[in-house]
C-alpha cells in the first residue's frame, strides 16, 4: 500500500467541492472540510480523507440527510438538548459546541447533549473549539457498537471517544482518545497489512481473545459477536472494567441525557444511525483568574515533559503535542494519503461527476483502480 | 494473614469514638466514620479500617489539622473554590460536594474545586451523595505521585481516581476507579502475600517493568523512581497514553482549577499534603424529564447485564453492582478486617488511650501483637 502526499490547499479545494456537490452550502462545506482536514493535519489519518467514503456511503444509503438542520428542543441557561434530525454530524456538532461555548461565556458552564446525529469526525476538534476561546472544552460521542463489556462477547458500546482541551502555553492540552483499547481503524490497518493483531485488542465471536483481524472485522460487520476490548483489556486484573466505565461516561452525556439511541442500537436503522454526542464548555473564570490558571497548567505540563525518561526513551509527551508537531510537518511537507483512499476518492468523483484529475494532477491509480474499500 | 469479622455497629462505634478522641465534633466524627465504613461495606477494604492508620499518622505528624474548617474562597452561582486549610479530607469533601449539590439544585450545575485538603477516602462516596439526591455526581482527587507518565520513570501523577454516579433502577450506576492500572493498596496486598506482581502493573527505578512488589514499594516511599503504570500499561500499543490522559483530567478539576498542589509535589511538605479534589453535580432536569432519563439509563444497564457472556463467564456487571452485593453481604455477615489492620487499631487505641478490648471483645492479637504496618 503506497502513499502519495498532497498539499493542504489541494485537499481543501477537493473536499470543499465534494460537499458542495452533495448539496451543502458554502459555509457548511467549509465547516465539514475543516473538521476532516484537521484530522489529517493532526496525523489522525483514519478520520480525514480516509473517512470520506463513509460520508459518501451514508448520504447514498440515506442514513445521513444533508438537508436537515439541527434544532434545539430543550434549553436552560446552562444546557441544551439538540435534535440533529439525522443531518451531517460535523454541522450538528459545531452548532452544538457553539451553543455550549455561548452558554459558558454567559453563565460559566454550558453542557449540550445531542441525539439523532451522525459520525462527527474527531472529538478533539470540538473540544479545541472551546480551548481556542480560552475555555475548557469536552466532547464525546457514542457510535456503532464495537466495545465488548468486561466478561461479555457482544459489542454493546461504541468506541466512545472522550476529548478534553484546555488552554496552555506553548500549546494547549488536548486529550482525544477512544475508550476502547484501539479504534476499529487500527484493526483495518492491520488487516490491510495482513498482520496478526497485538495481544489484548480484540475478541472473537465467543468472547475469547483473537489476533485474527479479518475474522474479527467480518464478525463486527455481520454482528456475529466479538469486537474490541475496552481500554484495560478483557480482564479485571488489567483494568478492563475501567475502560468499560469510561465508555459508559460517554453514553451518559450523549445517548442517556439526550434520550437518544444507545450504542448497541446505533447503525441498525435503515434511515439513520442514531448516533449521539455530548459537549461541554467551562469558563476558567468561574474558578478565579484564567491567566493564572493557564500558567499553572502550563507549568505542570512542562514539568511532565521535562521529567526523567525511562531507559531507552527520549521524550515524554503531553496530550496534543504530537498533533502540533504533525500539523507543522504536514503544512510544510504535505498530507500523506494512501492509494486505497485515493481509489475511494476517485469513486466519489465518479459518483458526483467531479473531475478527479483536475484535483489530483498526474496521479495514476495503481492497477486497474479497483480496491478493497471496506464495509461501511 | 488471618481475617476476623465484625458487625457494622461494632466498627461504627469504634470508629466514631476514635475521631471523637482526636478532637472532632459529634457531627464530624459521624461523617468521617460514614465515609470509611462505606468503603468497608462496599468491599473496598483498602479504604476502610485499613486506612485508619494513615489518618492516625497524618494527625500525629501534623499534615492533617483536625481543628481547621473548609472555607469558600471564590464563588459563582455554578461554581466554588474551597480552601481546605489542610483539615480532614472527608469533612472538606462533604462540605464541597454539598455546595455542588446545592448549586445543581438551583442553577442545574455545580462544580467545586478544592485545594489544601487531605486523603478523602473513596471518591465514589461523594459521587453517590449527588446520585442519592437524584443528580449525576462526579468526584476526583489527586494524591501523592505514584503514576509514571508514558515513557517516563518518575511518578508525576497520583492514582487519581474518577468517580461518577447516576440514579438508576434497581440500583444506581456508580463508577469509581483509579486512573492507574491498579492502586498502591493492591501492590501492598501482593507484598504482604509475598507474590510476584502481575505483568503490566509496575515500573522499577529505571522505568522498566517490574514484578517485584517489595522493591517497587520501597522505591515509591523513598522517591527513588518508578511507580505504577497508567491504565493501559506503559506502551502506546496498549493505550498507556489514555490512562495517563484520564489521570490528567483529575489534575485539571482538582489541582489546576483550584490553583493547588499538583501530584508530583503532594506529600512533600512537613505540615500538609496539599491534596486537591474536584466535585460536580448535574441536575438531569436541565435535559428534560429526570424520570424518563433515569428509566432510559436503567434500561441500558439492564441490556448490558443481560447481554451474551463470554465463554466461561457467567455474569456481566454494571458499575456499582458489586458494591451493592458486598454491602448486603457485609451488613448480614459482618465486615472482614485483617489481623495486620487489627494490630494497627490496637496501636491507635494505645495512642488515644481507648480500651481496645471494650470494642473488640475476645479478640487476641496474634503473636506478640507487632506487625509490619507499612510506611505512611
Amino acid at each position: 500500500m503506497g502513499y502519495v502526499k498532497w498539499s493542504y490547499p489541494v485537499l481543501e479545494h477537493f473536499c470543499y467541492d465534494v460537499f458542495r456537490a452533495f448539496g451543502f452550502s458554502e459555509k457548511e462545506s467549509k465547516e465539514i472540510e475543516d473538521v476532516l482536514l484537521t484530522a489529517d493535519l493532526f496525523g489522525i489519518e483514519s478520520h480525514g480523507m480516509q473517512r470520506m467514503v463513509r460520508y459518501h456511503k451514508g448520504i447514498e444509503k440515506g442514513t445521513i440527510h444533508p438537508k436537515e438542520k439541527p434544532e434545539v428542543v430543550f434549553e436552560t441557561p446552562v444546557s441544551a438538548v439538540v435534535d440533529g434530525h439525522n443531518g451531517m454530524g460535523q454541522l450538528i456538532s459545531i452548532f452544538a459546541m457553539n451553543k455550549a461555548i455561548e452558554k459558558a461565556k454567559t453563565t460559566g458552564i454550558g453542557i449540550v447533549t445531542v441525539r439523532e446525529s451522525n459520525h462527527f469526525g474527531i472529538a478533539g476538534y470540538y473540544a479545541k473549539m472551546a480551548s481556542d476561546q480560552g475555555l475548557l472544552g469536552m466532547a464525546c460521542t457514542n457510535s456503532e457498537a464495537i466495545m465488548v463489556p468486561t466478561f461479555g462477547k457482544k459489542a454493546m458500546l461504541g468506541s466512545n471517544p472522550i476529548a478534553v482541551a484546555m488552554p496552555a502555553d506553548p500549546y494547549p492540552f488536548l486529550f482525544d482518545c477512544s475508550t476502547t483499547v484501539v479504534t476499529r481503524g487500527k484493526l483495518e490497518m492491520y488487516n490491510k497489512m495482513n498482520k496478526p493483531l497485538p495481544q489484548g485488542w480484540a475478541l472473537d465471536a465467543n468472547g475469547h481473545e483473537s489476533t485474527q483481524a479479518p475474522t474479527v472485522l467480518e464478525n463486527i460487520v455481520s454482528k456475529r459477536g466479538g469486537g474490541i476490548m475496552p481500554l484495560g483489556g478483557n480482564k479485571e486484573v488489567s483494568g478492563s472494567h475501567k475502560g468499560y466505565g469510561y465508555g459508559m461516561l460517554c453514553e451518559l452525556f450523549s445517548s442517556i441525557f439526550s434520550m437518544g439511541v444507545t450504542s448497541e442500537k446505533c447503525c441498525t436503522f435503515p434511515d439513520k444511525t442514531g448516533i449521539c454526542h455530548g459537549f461541554a464548555a467551562i469558563n476558567p473564570e468561574i474558578f478565579g483568574n484564567p491567566e493564572e490558571i493557564k500558567a499553572h497548567l502550563s507549568e505542570y505540563l512542562e514539568a511532565l515533559r521535562e521529567s526523567p525518561k525511562a531507559e531507552g526513551e527520549s521524550q515524554i509527551y503531553t496530550h496534543g503535542e504530537k498533533e502540533i508537531f504533525a500539523e507543522k510537518d504536514r503544512r510544510e511537507n504535505g498530507i500523506p494519503v494512501n492509494d486505497n483512499t485515493m481509489a475511494e476518492l476517485a469513486n466519489l468523483c465518479a459518483y458526483l461527476k467531479l473531475d478527479f484529475h483536475s484535483y489530483f494532477k498526474d496521479y495514476e491509480l495503481p492497477g486497474d483502480g479497483t480496491f478493497f474499500t471496506g464495509n461501511y
